[in-house]
């Protein structure tokens, strides 16, 4: 086990070098959660399919029953159960704003160096000016549940269920269950719970209350998750195993515009629309899945129905609820309704990134609202959402509760506004007639090819150097 | 499927161009063989383990349902549920016999280009004295369960269940279940059934008769075996089948010296004894193994004892017999006992490749025997067996119905009991104490790796680009 152990240490050794000023010791996180056996246990896999860009290259790594899609390089890091989704990533020849619309002179490409990435979601949308070329990841360590939605990342540490978008990040820390979306950042700590977007022309703040959040994602005494949220997805975690066992599945029953990965579950009474994606690791039990959505990864749609044109961010949790049509549920939400405590969204809504809505009796939230934060009961709504329309009157400051709004409000929708529209493109929800063909097209033939470490000598624990190209 | 096609049309046109003077067209085989849909369903695999050199790298290939162990290149061919089992390649600084003890100056590898293998055993034990670091194949087509046990060959046609041993071959046609060990041959058509084997010292010819061949392997009109063999392995294909559709099985009871691989089917009541080898696509059935013997790839041994260190070669069949302690079954033979007429085989006996034994009475064969040909009943057997004290006293020729045995027989002995003995090492039959070890130690911990091919688009059917290095 020796390689292994020295892998881990340099790990540990380069994030801890980074992270100096902080007096953070990533040392404890890591020997507690990479447990040697489970390394052995999980294969890795990768797809390939002919409307993907083709390339792989993992490289004294470990990489222990990860997915691998698009272009990616792994060296020298520990990939746990992690989602390596290249497949929007940019083309040789592609323009990015702000760079003066020079093009990409080659494909762009994942790269993860000296990092430690545990069950998290890494996917393409980097906007980094400095290098289009390259989405990298190093010297890095992220934990349980994470999302890394862009790049650069140098030197940090995230905690549980944390997630990183559109965004460069260098020695930083951020909390457990923190949303940051503010551009690049430098040496910097961001607080459990926190809920951050930064652009030039507005700012969106919250901040979960420390005794609220405790409940729901915290570690313990060994570093490690603990929390509703994540007994939540401990609890159907061998489900998923059991989709590792078997080669050939019986393929579940959707419309042919349609792609349901044969690495999701999909239980109960389920109905899957057209143009609808649902991605690998995604959990559906007793769902209806309206035309033009999508469930992507690590999200769980559970005796619930998404109206249509419905988008379930990386991680959305959307429990005994209905959404209406056109709604967004971000980044690791968590819509806890019950069987008799059930949660309604209305049309248009967007549900931040981060957002808690875990009642006692049913909710309602009216169509064209912004939800964030945490809601209880059913005077929490007061202070945790906006309609549109409001919001879009915002100039200068708001504040509701925890949550500060400063800058244009009808920026901000419009810029979330368009983003959704660009995110249903992407995963064909528009799909028609030929046109506008997207991931849930796409993403119908994949090939899917599995690699195993080596199980005994010097190397045991690590994968073999492998190269794939078209 | 154009590139598929055209990989098929370019193999074809390159064998064609070898075998030209025969006036031999692969092409109806070629066609009738690679069937497209097959070529997608069967995933390719190759095993990693701390023991092997490692060195993959497969192009603009199909090499659906095949196996891969130790250092192979695969480029512009079609590898079709084959095993490419490079265990036993030389390495650098290996010297060879015959090549004026010049040590290898790399690592020898198998390379196949621009050829087609069909259910094929490729194992290296090449003595190629022009290109030792080369185990090559190109230009080269090998129909149904043919072995290639050294090479080079080049623009040749194996027919089914045709094996070619220690050998070099250019341009030559090897016919329906011929067996060659012959050293190098040019332009060169054997006829079906032959057994040839020649050395300096002394040679050894049989062939089958035409009217009995032809019920144990044919071709028919569309080029494709028939015959009692070919329908005993098709029987039992499904069997296989089920082996790749399950990721993790349940580890068959053997002992901690011995190696089960898990693409081996084992079932009914069967025993597995110390240092034993049971390879990938054995199939065993309510068989006992005794100690150090094996079953290599291909075999069959049903309702039947191994007493101990007995060894069973590629492709040989052993049902309702008892074969003694250190006999061996050469390649393809097909022992076919029934429960009324069963067959004994002493102990020290020498099972020619390609016999078959096929009775209707119980069959006994003393020890210390060689036995070749065909023999379906008891007075076959003085026309195809001989002492082989007997066989020592040869100095000339001897002629034994339609075998024909000229040189040295002390000298043929010596040297296929040498051989024997190095196979058993090599399989880890003396394994002791930790000394001499084997392929039935070395071979317990294979990490499988599973790889597919493109499902849709131009490349569809062809798997990408891949290189695995350690």
């Amino acid at each position: 086990m020796s390689q292994l152990k020295k892998l881990n240490d340099r790990i540990v050794s380069r994030v801890n070098a980074n992270l100096s000023e902080f007096d953070f010791d990533t040392e404890s996180f890591v020997t507690n959660s990479l447990e040697h056996d489970k390394m052995l246990k999980f294969y890795a896999f990768y797809g390939i399919t002919s409307q993907h860009p083709l390339y792989f290259h993992f490289r004294n790594s470990n990489i222990a029953g990860s997915y691998f899609l698009g272009k990616c390089y792994v060296g020298r890091s520990a990939i746990y159960k992690s989602d390596i989704r290249g497949d929007e990533l940019k083309r040789r020849g592609d323009e990015i704003r702000g760079a003066m619309n020079i093009p990409l002179v080659e494909d762009e490409m994942i790269t993860i160096k000296d990092s430690l990435l545990y069950k998290t979601l890494v996917h393409s949308n980097s906007h980094n000016l400095e290098s289009p070329e390259e989405f990298g990841i190093r010297n890095t360590i992220s934990a349980h549940y994470a999302n890394i939605h862009g790049s650069t990342l140098e030197g940090c540490f995230l905690g549980p269920f944390a997630t990183v978008d559109l965004m460069n990040l260098h020695s930083c820390i951020v909390g457990n269950f923190s949303y940051v979306q503010a551009g690049e950042l430098f040496h910097r700590k961001i607080d459990h719970g926190t809920v951050w977007i930064r652009s030039q022309n507005f700012e969106f703040k919250y901040r979960f209350r420390k005794e609220i959040l405790d409940n729901f994602v915290g570690v313990n005494s060994l570093y490690q998750p603990r929390g509703i949220i994540y007994d939540f997805v401990k609890d159907r975690e061998q489900e998923f195993e059991k989709l590792f066992d078997v080669m050939n599945l019986e393929p579940i029953e959707a419309p042919s515009t349609s792609a349901v990965n044969r690495y999701a579950v999909v239980r109960g009474k389920t109905r899957i629309g057209e143009n609808v994606l649902v991605s690998q690791k995604a959990f559906l039990e007793n769902a209806v899945i309206g035309d033009g959505s999508n469930a992507q990864e690590n999200t769980y749609i559970i005796d619930s129905t998404l109206a249509g044109n419905c988008i379930t961010a990386h991680g959305g949790k959307i429990i005994h609820a209905e959404i209406g049509r056109e709604s967004f549920v971000g980044f690791n939400s968590f819509l806890n309704g019950k069987a008799d405590a059930r949660i309604e969204i209305g049309e248009g809504c967007i549900v931040m990134p981060h957002t808690i809505i875990d009642p006692k009796i049913p909710i309602k939230i009216p169509s064209d609202h912004l939800i964030w934060g945490f809601i209880g009961s059913k005077d929490d709504i007061k202070n945790h959402t906006i309609a549109l329309d409001d919001l879009a009157e915002v100039r200068e400051v708001l504040k509701i509760g925890k949550m500060t709004f400063s800058g244009l409000g009808s920026v901000f929708i419009e810029g979330f506004k368009k983003r959704l529209d660009q995110i249903l493109l992407l995963n064909g929800a528009f799909f028609n007639d030929g046109e506008n063909r997207g991931h849930a097209q796409d993403d119908q033939n994949i090939s899917f090819n599995l690699i195993q470490p080596y199980r005994t000598g010097e190397r045991k624990g690590l994968y073999p150097s492998i190269r794939i190209k078209p």
